[in-house]
Parts: structure tokens; sequence; C-alpha cells
């Protein structure tokens, strides 16, 4: 295995498939990160067993030669120390060796690294997919739909299938569920696939949604989804991201959302959440970090908390409200969460009773929102 | 006590005491904030018992006007809950009122906090200092010296004193020393003061030299620097910084620094630290994380490290060389914090031997230095 390769693409793509790189030695080659040159150009794949992270440097990009090959092969190298003496190379391409003991060299400016490499055999396969099961959608709004619902997952291995966000495709249209039992966000979109594609019960597992929220970052553009029977890819240029789904039967949520409701109020989304955000100063230290609304019909909402040895905060916030007077409870974390989450000015919120789930939306579309069961409180 | 204050300048100096603030509970009071509100203006006290800030927000300032003052008095408020909320409350001035059990009221815009305090009784009182002991130095040198000797105090509690950084002071010329009996770095320069006043065995705890440093960092203008037996004091403008010192008798450094060598080398900082940082990548995961430098009479020096599992790692930087050829062992670490005090463009080495220590000096001036024993490698 012997080829040249430009530095500045080599380190990018490494830092990508870094953030799959296994940080337990459970499994020790999954501590590494598998190099293969052939005719298209350069593989590098991270991998964690629930994650995998594959990324192709091709042989020309934008008419610029990336990758010079001179022989074939594969590799696995040490993960944490390849991606940092990559990224401190001193010159602007890496002559790269690999001998038949997997020994290689990296010359690059002055600078000569050897490592140890590994059997590029004893590293898992990629699962293949057919692209049968397939749709696409724009990064960016991929991106927004993750960053809507997976905070909302739950954290408690109890109920595994609750700690993924459900993936639901019926007639064009994708849904994203994320509930932990106490609070739930919904967010749905048009995407480009076949008519007939249904997708059911498909489980992300919260932590590779996280993961792929941040990898995607930088890009735009569309991006494929293609599913298998226990993994899904999604696919970005030269990017590949493999996920493996969670098992289980994911409740069926449709019913626990209310369609009316006794109180709604609209208000601004930063007014309000500067409010709480102030408030949840207070709850933090009290026992359940429990923030109380009172809606007034004159058109306010009164924030208060109180923690019995620090202190107490009240605040006004005006508000449209329309139906009754209401008081009610709930965790100032998940109203922290769902408010952050909405990038419309407004919010309109549905209040149905002191002890009943109420939504939150964007006052200006329904395609999101946001659920929280409030807290019985003395 | 009743008092209205401009909230930028509450927020700015509540930021700069709370880098004194106790979080550890032993001595609870200390976790708190002392206010107190007299004719001069607004002062906030944090202290860890090592060291205190105390800022003083002045009544009136560049001719505006910053406390109104109703009532003069004192509290001492939870530090934590205090600094968080000051910093997202939402008016432009704070409505300031402590009633007779320390319940504070702080009004700002919409928002309402109330807060249980303390008895400022029972707040230490700060030391007091004649200005007999004083001298004076930029706060820029302050920093400089700080940043380049602080880093080669001891972490070990073995031989307490040097955990501190030696303060010595003789005929206008301030020294600074630091030393883990491995590494040594020192820094002298010419400061204001009485021509004989002299400083000798003051040592100032590592830990409140970086604060000071962290608390300086935006600061221009002169400071004031006041000693008392076992305190030192450093004024800028309206902030006070009180450190205790360490008790012991330092040990006389002057005597391990030779005075000529062998071989001495001239070589750009960038490129040799640059280089020692990439043998770190290997060497960090070696025992001892040790880099070996071959000096060649030719003009360069080869920078080597070898890890067993690892790999290993040999490069050149070009330099100019007097004397002997040599070979020598060394702590990565020790060497990379030397490097990276130095602000001058080349330095120059004076090696004496495989196992004597060596001198890094800023290869322009002669006011610093860093001293490394070598290691015994095999």
């Amino acid at each position: 295995m012997k080829f040249q390769i430009s530095r500045p693409s080599l380190t990018e793509a490494v830092s990508q498939v870094s953030k799959a790189v296994s940080t337990k030695t459970t499994v020790p080659i999954l501590t590494g990160i598998k190099v293969t040159v052939d005719e298209e150009g350069l593989w590098l794949t991270g991998s964690n067993s629930d994650l995998t992270i594959q990324v192709c440097i091709p042989i020309r990009q934008d008419d610029k030669e990336q990758v010079k090959v001179e022989r074939i092969g594969s590799v696995v190298l040490p993960g944490r120390i390849f991606s940092e003496i990559v990224r401190k190379l001193p010159g602007d391409e890496v002559d790269w060796v690999v001998d038949e003991r997997w020994k290689t060299t990296l010359r690059s400016g002055q600078a000569q690294f050897e490592l140890k490499g590994l059997d590029p055999e004893e590293y898992p396969r990629i699962p293949s997919f057919h692209e049968d099961r397939m749709f696409s959608l724009p990064a960016d709004l991929l991106k927004s739909m993750i960053r809507q619902t997976g905070f909302a997952v739950s954290t408690s291995e109890a109920r595994g299938v609750l700690t993924g966000v459900l993936w639901q495709l019926e007639g064009g249209n994708l849904t994203f569920v994320a509930t932990d039992s106490h609070r739930l966000s919904r967010r749905q979109a048009e995407v480009e696939g076949p008519e007939d594609l249904k997708v059911e019960n498909v489980v992300v597992p919260g932590k590779s949604m996280s993961e792929l929220g941040k990898i995607l970052a930088d890009r735009t553009g569309w991006v494929d989804v293609i599913l298998a029977d226990n993994q899904i890819l999604i696919r970005a240029d030269h990017l590949l991201f493999f996920s493996r789904l969670l098992d289980g039967a994911y409740p069926d949520t449709n019913r626990v959302i209310p369609k009316g409701g006794k109180t709604e109020i609209r208000v601004s989304t930063k007014e309000i959440l500067q409010s709480v955000d102030r408030a949840a100063l207070i709850s933090r230290d009290g026992r359940d970090n429990v923030i109380k609304w009172t809606v007034k019909e004159e058109g306010l909402v009164q924030v208060q908390s109180t923690a019995q040895d620090v202190g107490s905060v009240l605040e006004e916030v005006s508000a449209q409200v329309k139906g009754e007077e209401i008081s009610l409870s709930f965790n100032a974390q998940y109203m922290l969460d769902a408010l952050r989450a909405v990038d419309s000015d407004e919010i309109k919120i549905l209040l149905t009773g002191t002890m009943t789930p109420f939504v939150i939306q964007p006052a200006d579309r329904e395609d999101a929102l946001h659920l929280i069961v409030p807290i019985r409180t003395r």
C-alpha cells in the first residue's frame, strides 16, 4: 500500500470519522481507523458498533488531484494518535507507505512518523443496503428535525425503545417522535421518495441522532436515507453514516396529544424563554426543578418559583389569552428544551387542565409540537 | 440597606469576585459574596480563605452615576445563584432592598427575585496593609511574568513551598522563580518603588498566581503590590486581590543555573516548538513522556521519540550550532511549557552535558530563562 494524499483533505476526513471511533477498548480493533486506498480514492472508516462513519476522498475533486495511488491496500491505525498526528503534520502532502506487517510510515514536510498498524481483515464489515427503500431530504431540514426532537428521548434504559427517535414515513410525509413519557416532541416534513414507501417502527438511538446532527453541521444540499432490516444509512456526498436500530415496538403516541384546550395563549418565544430561564435559577435549587405558571385573563402569564433555602422569583410576561384562567406547574428543564427548539418568534400554548398534558407549538406552523405533562404540587 | 445600581457594572464586578468564591462548603459563609454599600459606592467581596478578591463600584465613574444609595448596609448572598441571577436580569438598573433579617429583594425590568441573605458580621475580615512596603509595575508586565513562571511550580504537597512562586525584590529589580526541582523558570524586571525596599522569601501560591493572571487579563495601566507579614495585596483601579503567602524557606536556586556550556544552539522558537509538539504525540504513549534531541555540528537538531506499542517519530530542525555534538533526553511536557512561555522569535539553548541541566532563553534578552534537568535513558 503506497500513495500520496493532500493533507487538508485528509485532516477533514479523519476528523469526521473520528466522531464514531470507539473510546472503549472492549473491541480493541474499533479504537482504530480503517484506511483503504483503491481505484476510487481513499476510504476512512470509524465505528463504535452502534454507529459507523465512512468518508471517501475521491482521486480527483473539483478538477484537482487529491490522491496519487501507487499500490492499493488497507490498514487499521490507532484512532486517537493517528488523528492527532494528521492534524499536526507540517506539509501539504502526506507520503504514505504500509509494509506487509502493517507498519505504516507517514512523511510530510520534515516529519516522519512510523505507526504500528493492525490487520484490516479483523475490522467489522459494513452492512450492505438495497437502494429500493430510500428517500431524500435537504440536510438543513434533517438537522432541524433532529434538533427539535432529539432532546426529548429517554435517558433511562428501563424502556430501551424510548431512548431512540421514531422515524415514520407515509405518503411522502416523514415524522420524528421522541418521548421519555413525561414530555414528547414531534416534527413532520415532506420528503422526496417513492409514493408507496412506508416506514414504520424505525427507531434510531438518541446518541446516533445527535452524532448525525453534529456531522451534518456544515453540510448543505440533499441527503439520502436508506433502510435495511436493522440498520439505517444516511448518505451525503462522500459521507456515509450507518446506525443500528433499536429493537422493540414504539408506543402509539397520537392519542396522548390533546386536540382542543380550555385556554390558548400566544406569547413571544424570546420573552417567555428568558423568563423561564431566570426562574430556573431558583427552581434548580428546589427539589423537583418546578416552575409555576398562572395565566391571567387580562393578558399575562405569571412565572414563579420558590426554593425553600434559597429564595423565590416572580415575573410577569404579557400574552394573548383566550379561555379560562388557569395555573399549573411543570419541570423547568422540559420547558426550556421545548422553547429553545422553536424557531418561530411567537408560540401558541394549548392548556387543557392543571394536571393534563399541554401542547407548545410555533404560532405560525402545525408541523412541530412539544407536549409536557404537568407536575402535581402542594 | 437600599440602593439602585447599573446592571452592566454590577455584572462585571460580580464576575470578577466570583473567581475567588469558595466552591467547597467547609466554611459555608465563604460560598457567599459579601455586598456592602457605603458613601464610596458598592463593595463586593469573594474569598476562599487562600485568596480574596474585592471590587468597588464607585458612586460616580466617568461622570456617570452608577450607584444611588438610599440606605447603607451590608449582606452576604449565596455566591453561585446570585452571580447567575445578576447575569440574566432583564433591566439596565437593579433596585436592591435588604431587610433586617437579610432578606434581599432584587428588582430589574419585570423580574423580581427574593434571596435569603446571611449576616455579614460572620464574614471574615480583610487584613489591613501599611503602604510603606509597596512597589508598582505595569499590569501587562506582571501578566507576562506570571505566564512565564507559574507553570513550573510543583504540584506535590511534599515540599509545600515549591507549590508557590518566589517573589524577590532588590535595587528595584523584581525576580520571579518557580521550580518543581525537575525544571525551573525565572523572570526578572525593573519596577517602581522605594530604592531601599528589599523583599525576600515572599512565596505566593501557584493557584493565586494563575487566578491573578486571569483577573488581570483585560487590565492595562499600573498595579500596586503591597506586602504584609503573611499576605500580599495587588491593587488595580477598583480591584483588590489578596493572597496568603506560603510558609517555609524557599531554596537558593542561583547555584543550579549553569553559567557556560559545551554547546550553544540558536533555533526558531516556532519551528522547534511545533516539532516537539508533534514528537510529544508519540512520547505521551511511552512510559516517561521522553523526547530525545541529537544536536549535529552541520547545523541541525534531530527530534526523536519512540513508544513501544505505538511507533516512532523522527524529524530534523535546522539550527545554528556552536560547540560539541551532543544528544540528550528530556520530559516533553517541560520542554513544551518552556517553549510556549517564550515570546521571542528565536531561542538560544545552552547545553552542558547529557545529564546536567540545560538552559533555554529568548535569543534577544537575558531577563527570562527556563532550566530543564535531562532524563537518563537506556
